[in-house]
């Protein structure tokens, strides 16, 4: 009998997850109705293929979201996460399994009981981050706990990055993923950790001033500042008596401390609007958060305001950027000044044809065996393939697909609203994504505790 | 025939105020109805005087409220600006006039019509500031059009601060008012002003850094930070064509920059709770804003963090406070970084027996007159007594208490929801607040345009 995979949403980030159900369709049974409100962004190969029916879904119409559902063997909701919810209670009524990969919301999280009751698996959160970090981190902590070890440490890092190979920007980044996230990384709140069992807090503006370093073989090193809140991470894995708990995003070096001059200068508010920022050149944009001054140039202004040396590698990404252009504008009406950097930064920062993206991650997990102390390190770097085919929607797409054939092939059978960090989840998931190409290293490292800087010195 | 003047609320703020009316209540005819939920808070003088009723009253205790409004010539509201909607509507319906010193609110603007239909008098914002700075800087702005100038550039500053002879913190500052204002003051969104014809913004973790100075005869050098919306006051004072229009908060010199610590630390938070806030000591706060680190002191990673020398005057500062202690200890449960901050600087700034207040304010007018430029200062400072008859308190009561009798006996009669902005208001209550030596000194000075420094170099 045929299986009915219904996708609602088929955005960028969809192109493995698609090839993925039609490759299968053949030897699996699988039919493919991808429901979206622009057909047309699905691409011309997957709306051929004859095992594939692609039709025009406006996700708030009601009666036509409720047929499309009641029709499918399982749902896979690729929307943006607020709409989930109408489509999780579908699944409920009509009683299909569903697969996100977005953040669980409270809402969602209400439906578990009555998920549970009627069999169904509502599997969340299954993309790259979250995703791939809760199975990877998942499986090395269930190792060790199976040996007897206790969990001391763990702290969790993910980048979404340009290749080496397309790295042409001194500021060893381009956008390969929502500009507007970006931009507003680290907003919305202080940074919440726990570092040898001491609680702290790193405010918004210095979030990027308190960066660690991270050495991957064969692509260097790295840095990372802490994402806002790492404490929710403690119920989720269970490790409520873990010591030092963090994580954070991953970015080249040198680029946060840059990054932090638009903070600075205040440039990544996205609570009020600009007075005339229709037409405003780059350069005005820029004195907008300079001091007043009749005779001194807005490059003088910013580099005594920041301290920064005219020889500085800041000046040159700064400057790279065309930030102090008085001939280009930013043609946004009524924007926030956010709104205004991501279209100057877009304007560099876009991936050209050929250009590569690449994910990171990087996991320490430091544990107490036999009364000795040690560290596990496991990473991952995946490259993408071009500006369709790219390591972000491999690395979100392959585990919510390998998931969703997983459900239909009861693999995965225990029901309810869940994350992938059970065995019976991650451990075919992972296989499967090893031999696409989607892999950790992982390694022994001696155990320093937090900031083994210092211990060291 | 007795008129009967309510007063709403009788805080600390008060003193002058009642005192006022009392002084006043043989001559005028007047009688004081005084409503508070704590009648004890009121001083026996007052409360004994034989032209005074106190009784207690719970605002929010419908018919309790209306009656005593209904009995009423005229109220007084000194209740937080947040309670003074079900006093204004009461006042509408019992056709009474309203005074209060707080800034209008929407719902309070939208009774205009009515209140005007009425014949009714709602004066607002009629304290210090806003008040006397509404009062002073318009009577000057009337004056240099009555004369055909046309205005140019309006900055104007204030401040509560202690006075010199009662300034014994390193700080120069004690809290003379309420002090989560002060620690929570700059917050909620970027300030915005214009600056010779240029919008400008500065973010919340910048604005202790961009201060300018004013000078006040016989009282040295202050500095002043940016107040939040600038922008409002074109409106009011009908400045839509001025280059520069500045809101300022002033500090004697070298505040700011030791205050900046708090905000780069992430201190002055108070959107979150702290995890354990109950009994962490003075020293452990401190370090839940510092990276761990297994041997270095609290103080050094401060030191380190924000780049201060160890001989700087700013560490001389933060040891004032006491910060570093590890004995004393924060009892607040489920306390916010800014309500932790507040408890400790409580510890220190508060206003000992004897302490006096002072109050200063400072405006410049820049205007353009016979086709020349000008400029006129006008500064004033007020010293409190002693810590119940503050600086504070008559520069707020008194503008209230004037405009009440001034209202009463028919001085002040156009009717409506308004600012004291007009002459009919401001002449008599600017005179007899000279009387009492509330009093500018005013000057003509070089008009530079803004960042005069600049173009003297």
């Amino acid at each position: 009998m045929v299986r009915n995979i219904l996708v609602l949403g088929a955005g960028k980030s969809t192109s493995y997850l698609l090839d993925y159900f039609l490759e299968k369709s053949a030897a699996e049974n699988l039919h493919l109705t991808i429901g979206d409100i622009d057909p047309k962004s699905v691409p011309e190969a997957v709306r051929n293929h004859q095992n594939c029916t692609v039709f025009i879904l406006d996700i708030f119409d009601d009666p036509a979201r409720k047929k499309a559902i009641s029709e499918a063997t399982i749902v896979v909701s690729m929307l943006p996460a607020k709409l989930h919810l109408k489509v999780a209670e579908d699944c409920l009524h009509f009683k299909k399994h569903l697969v996100t990969a977005s953040y669980i919301s409270d809402d969602i999280r209400k439906l578990d009981a009555e998920v549970k009751d009627n069999g169904l698996v509502f599997m969340n959160e299954i993309g790259l981050d979250p995703g791939i970090d809760h199975m990877s981190a998942m499986q090395v902590i269930d190792r060790i706990r199976a040996k007897g070890g206790k969990m001391l440490l763990f702290e969790s890092f993910t980048g979404g990055l340009v290749a080496p190979e397309s790295d042409s920007s001194l500021w060893n980044y381009k956008f390969t993923w929502n500009p507007r996230n970006v931009v507003l990384a680290g907003q919305g709140g202080a940074a919440k950790f726990i570092q040898e069992g001491t609680y702290k807090y790193i405010p918004y503006h210095k979030l990027f001033r308190r960066t660690e370093f991270l050495e991957v073989e064969g692509y260097g090193t790295f840095e990372a500042y802490a994402n806002r809140d790492s404490l929710w991470y403690r119920e989720a894995y269970g490790l409520q008596d873990v010591l030092t708990l963090y994580r954070g995003t991953m970015r080249r070096v040198g680029f946060s401390k840059a990054w932090n001059i638009f903070v600075q200068l205040g440039m990544t508010d996205d609570s009020y609007i600009v007075e005339g920022s229709e037409g405003m050149s780059y350069r005005e944009f820029v004195n907008l958060f300079l001091p007043y001054s009749p005779t001194d140039s807005v490059e003088l202004k910013l580099r005594h305001y920041l301290k920064i040396d005219q020889d500085d590698i800041f000046w040159g990404k700064l400057s790279e950027l065309d930030l102090f252009n008085p001939n280009k504008n930013i043609p946004l009406k009524k924007a926030t000044p956010a709104q205004m950097l991501q279209y100057i930064l877009e304007d560099s920062w876009t991936l050209k044809d050929g250009d590569k993206d690449m994910i990171v991650m990087y996991h320490k997990f430091g544990y107490e065996l036999d009364r000795k102390k040690k560290q596990i390190d496991a990473n991952m770097v995946v490259v993408g393939e071009d500006r369709t085919y790219t390591a972000m929607a491999k690395t979100v797409g392959l585990p919510v697909a390998i998931a969703t054939l997983d459900i239909l092939n009861k693999k995965i059978t225990t029901a309810g609203v869940q994350i992938p960090i059970s065995k019976e989840v991650y451990d075919p998931i992972l296989s499967e994504l090893k031999a696409h190409g989607i892999a950790f290293n992982e390694f022994d490292a001696p155990y320093l505790g937090y900031n083994p800087d210092s211990v060291a010195g």
